[in-house]
């Protein structure tokens, strides 16, 4: 198919299109006889499929989006490595600081990981992250909140197995590390939003809101008249 | 004290500081007899470690941050809604989509909601936010993630009670809303990093990854010459 064509069937407009194609973001299509029709394929809708979810929903940047698109597509990078780079190329890369409470707020991430048993490579992005935002806590609210890591810990764990499961029953690898990728990335999301959901719940449970509509009508009432 | 040592205390650059007052996110400091010599105190050390935060650590936007001051500073409003608040505006308003994979998603997401007996207000920035990542999801990769949903709601609510029991054990009411907006913006990061960890483990665990250094050196094996 045309470009035209392949923009309408995933919906991208062309002017996205041609900016994936310039970063790099997108094969090129096959050249044609006549100059400047390129043709397109089924690997480019699921490509772009793949990209647009990255980059609008998961929030990635054009670079991450590409350097985890690279791993996928070299047959000589191993699936661990590759779902590492995804798991690495979507966090924002927090600054290693040297302070007395980063330094606190590391052993006790430490401390969580080596009680679940956690074996991970020498210095992951997202431990850094996790102590960054450990510590970020403690300077504003003191003990207050660093003590949910615990309990986040556990969940999180749970939330993995639950992740790997479902990576792990694709069999095709090219699509196995697509699902692995896309899963890491909107998955945060959906568990920030599914968060959201459980604390309005559970906030409105503990602190009733006099002056908000109820969600829902009441069912009707027999004894009333 | 004087911006120069507001500066000190909190490790906030003055020009940073200047730019929190113009964007109202940090009341004016009380005016001397000596023209631009504004006093700040301990108020002042509090509210900028906790705009700094939002800010850095927790990414949102500056009016995101200017409207859930408002209403910490509005007595007038109510803890509930200050939470409510709080939790929509770390939230990127998802657009209203309306196609099949949307109404789909909806319904898969009101469904969850429904068997665990959330009861939430109207429509949550967070609810589109979710039915946004569902859809997606659905679109790239079919059905294989969106089973996740139950497992990530069922983890979330977890989550949510020791989200609350934390913020209800606070006694002082502006202190309690803080460490609210504390929690679910940096809780949500933390939480983040932590599955990323624990991906890589259980990853590692599923794949084991012949190329790469084990993390930690092997004990000494005693039988070894």
């Amino acid at each position: 198919m045309r470009m035209a064509e392949l923009s309408r069937v995933t919906g991208v407009p062309v002017a996205t299109i041609k900016y994936y194609l310039r970063e790099g973001l997108l094969p090129r299509g096959e050249v044609t006889t006549s100059p400047n029709q390129a043709r397109y394929g089924q690997e480019h809708v699921r490509r772009l499929a793949l990209v647009r979810s990255l980059v609008e929903v998961g929030g990635l940047s054009i670079a991450a989006v590409r350097a985890v698109l690279a791993a996928i597509d070299d047959p000589a990078v191993p699936l661990h490595d590759t779902l590492g780079l995804t798991i690495d190329a979507a966090d924002a890369p927090a600054p290693a600081v040297d302070d007395p409470l980063h330094a606190a707020a590391a052993a006790r991430l430490d401390a969580i990981v080596a009680e679940r048993g956690w074996r991970l490579s020498p210095d992951p992005l997202a431990r850094r992250a996790a102590i960054d935002v450990l510590a970020t806590m403690q300077r504003v609210t003191g003990d207050r909140l660093t003590g949910l890591a615990d309990v986040y810990a556990e969940a999180a764990e749970r939330i993995a197995e639950a992740d790997l499961d479902t990576v792990t029953a694709v069999e095709d690898p090219e699509t196995r590390v697509e699902t692995a990728l896309v899963g890491t990335v909107l998955g945060e999301r959906l568990l920030a939003a599914l968060r959201r959901l459980a604390q309005e719940h559970v906030s409105a449970q503990r602190f009733p809101p006099p002056s908000r509509e109820t969600p829902c009508p009441p069912p009707p009432d027999p004894s009333r008249p």
